[in-house]
């Protein structure tokens, strides 16, 4: 990071919240004591409740649960707190003016980030107040445009996805929304281009003619917590398979980009995933599960009566000559057996002729890309078992990144923060990704609210509803994930 | 093994020698003891010099370094000695009435199984001698023909091997006669077998599509001690590369068989030694290497102005369409840095164009297929290093043999032993390979027999001749063997 590069102004409305808690700060503080933010910055916090910029640099100071204060003290000077209700319209210009402030101390037009660190519900009025109090106008002396980063969820439909793009459009452009989903962050993620563009060795098999089929999970072992009131409007599907499952999808499935840039990977997860099949009323009812764990209605915050889903199994298929007829299961669960997030990679079986007299198991390779817990990359394959039978067994390598590498993995907000930064979308999403994420959950979300599809249930701390495998086992195909696990401690 | 399957009379031709006390009796006395013989078999140990049963006994005893004389006894009541000179056809009868008498003891006609453990020298004598007294022939009641274990060499070159054959077929079908390779015999290169054929996600890529080259290895630390004599009259092109590395070859690069039996292993292996490129003598010149390492001529029983090479480096080119444009450098020698066989497939580094602009080295992937020391397959990757920054780094995974199976692994010849009495020629080499051998081998030696390449020398503990650097330096590659070592102690 050139440190002598432009001043930021990074403003995080909602600057009390759990989110710039939780993340926000922490990775503003290990960006910024790594020296990887541009030693001028003004870090502008704004909220409803009082504080002045010091109480609200010692409450900063609490959170970070560090022990040093003489390393935050630094930190601490480029933060500045006002208090403010953006969806009211309360003092905004109080941000103008600490922007304009901070152009002058720095001299120059600095670059502005609006972090919207707020409640879906009062987006759209944060939104076209910042607009009426022109925020989302630069600087007059040079055309640096404020970049503005927004959290999911990005509408619970295409038509809402749709109302929010417009309100969107009337003060940003595209280039300048900065779409964060968490999951994309995450190292292995970004390992997964690597992986697949990197190395020769895989990319020649990637395709149906030779891959039978693609399970992708995210799995949590607690319940809804204290989610409640928002999970039970969401529902599993929403809140996981909408967005990080799809967007797994779309990075496992896509086409080589052109180049390493937004530009051009958007283009080809686009791509992708305009070629994912919608599905029928009637497909869905045979190509998904929905479930809900037992204990769900007695939650805190729950409607008693509630039907939403805690489970979604969903199957997919891209619709193209390299993944045509290639299975991909989703399934994403709460108060599951444990916290897993892999994508696995199962080949066909077909190798396995010559052996075919020796009367063997079928063992079919996969690949394993655990993005958590332990990340890394597994693959399966089989060995001739030592001895003077010629007998061939299943045997795994794996490479971790844990062990590989002494250097720690930042935190997915880290990184994120730092592509806002340096002006690079390539691990944001699109609005035209979102809508064609919409275009394939709406159908599904429509079929199982008119009751076309059975809500299933499932006891806690299995790996959910009975329903789930009975659909594998009619395709003949096994669950894989929960009992693989790569990297172990 | 079926115990009750056929009595065996196991007749050890050369049984007081070097192969015999280290090879052949620890196998037999293993595959005994473990049940993997048949329970009805004679093993009639034949050699000049004068032995009782019970003395010869004693002998084996002693070799074999075991404590427990109790479980020995039992395998030394199979042993008989006969004291005979097969070359000079002195005492031959004696094998014909130890075979008769073992017939009439079981009451079947036993499989009679001839090792000629005995020197290259004297082959041809004896094979005339086993003839005259037809020990060829089987017993009259059943139609098992004998089966009879030659070792290497056979032949010193294209004619003298033809001449071998000859012999050979007056007495022998070629279904009769088993040659040892006992690299053959290792686990890992049956392994080959199974990583190639029972795994789907390597044969796609195992093309000149996706590989820029082969390399394959098997260095020893030593000279050449006690083997002065043989020794600088074959040299390493005819001692190592004729044999175990053109059967290394044939087996990374044949086609898939039809069955996992002999007849089509065989029949692959044949059809891709018969695509090897014959050099002429321009090609010989600039596609091998010959050295000598500095102190050879010094060394036991070696010709003072001997130019026979102890360092032996080919470039070769399977021509068929799967192989085409595709190096095949093999080398071998003596007193090098370490022991060490491996084959590396090196695979082309075209995918890295996405990740061009970042400036990094290229880091080809490759897979190492290691047979000594520490047998396993390596899989050289990249992976995403962790950070904020994109870089990618080469990554390995491995699988070892000793790390993943409990079982201890079979000696070489208890595999070979236990494959002849089965019948199983699979492992073996026909003669039609062997004269494929010699048909690349042979234009290689004239020319250096010829001096068209210059003898080059190297210091012992080196990697070889700096020509042999400047040869691959020449092709803008890099020898990758000495600097990997997978599944490390």
């Amino acid at each position: 990071m050139d440190l002598n590069s432009k001043p930021i102004a990074f403003v995080i409305f909602g600057a009390t919240g759990d989110l710039a808690k939780k993340r926000i700060f922490p990775a503003l503080f290990k960006l910024y004591t790594q020296n990887l933010l541009p030693t001028q910055i003004k870090v502008i916090c704004a909220a409803r409740t009082v504080y002045t910029s010091e109480s609200f640099q010692d409450y900063v100071y609490e959170n970070l649960k560090i022990e040093n204060r003489a390393a935050f003290d630094d930190f601490a000077k480029t933060i500045e707190y006002l208090p403010i209700d953006v969806a009211e319209d309360k003092n905004l210009k109080d941000v103008t003016a600490a922007i304009s402030k901070f152009e002058k101390e720095v001299d120059a037009c600095p670059q502005t980030i609006y972090y919207m660190s707020i409640a879906p519900d009062i987006f759209s009025s944060a939104i076209e107040n910042l607009g009426a109090e022109g925020l989302n106008i630069s600087c007059s002396v040079h055309n640096s445009k404020p970049r503005i980063i927004i959290e999911k969820p990005f509408g619970s439909s295409l038509e809402s996805a749709l109302t929010l793009k417009l309100l969107l459009e009337k003060y940003f452009d595209e280039e300048q929304i900065y779409r964060i989903d968490h999951y994309l962050g995450k190292e292995t993620v970004q390992n997964i281009f690597a992986f697949r563009f990197g190395n020769e060795i895989f990319e020649p098999t990637w395709s149906n003619e030779y891959i039978d089929h693609i399970q992708i999970i995210t799995s949590e072992s607690i319940g809804v917590e204290k989610r409640g009131e928002f999970y039970d409007r969401a529902g599993a599907l929403r809140d996981i398979t909408q967005n990080h499952l799809l967007q797994l999808l779309s990075i496992i499935t896509m086409e080589e980009p052109k180049g390493f840039n937004p530009k051009d990977i958007n283009e080809r997860k686009l791509a992708v995933l305009k070629d994912v099949k919608t599905l029928s009323p009637e497909e869905v009812a045979q190509s998904t599960v929905r479930g809900q764990y037992e204990g769900y209605l007695q939650e805190e915050k729950i409607n008693p009566k509630s039907q939403t889903e805690t489970y979604a199994l969903v199957k997919l298929e891209v619709d193209n000559p390299r993944w045509r007829g290639v299975p991909i299961y989703m399934r994403t669960g709460k108060k599951l057996m444990g916290k897993v997030t892999s994508i696995i990679v199962q080949f066909k079986d077909t190798r396995h002729k010559l052996f075919g007299d020796l009367d063997m198991k079928p063992t079919p390779n996969h690949i394993i890309l655990q993005i958590q817990p332990n990340e890394g990359i597994g693959i399966r394959l089989v060995a001739k078992k030592p001895g003077l039978e010629t007998t061939i067994e299943p045997v795994d390598m794996e490479f971790c990144y844990k062990n590989t590498f002494d250097e720690p993995q930042p935190e997915a907000y880290e990184r994120l923060i730092m592509d806002v930064v340096q002006g690079d979308q390539s691990l944001f999403i699109s609005q035209e990704v979102i809508e064609q994420c919409w275009r394939i959950i709406d159908p599904i979300k429509d079929a199982w609210s008119s009751n076309k599809v059975p809500l299933a249930t499932y006891k806690p701390g299995t790996w959910g509803p009975t329903e789930a495998d009975e659909l594998l086992k009619h395709d003949k195909r096994d669950w894989l994930t929960p009992f693989l696990t790569i990297c172990k401690i």
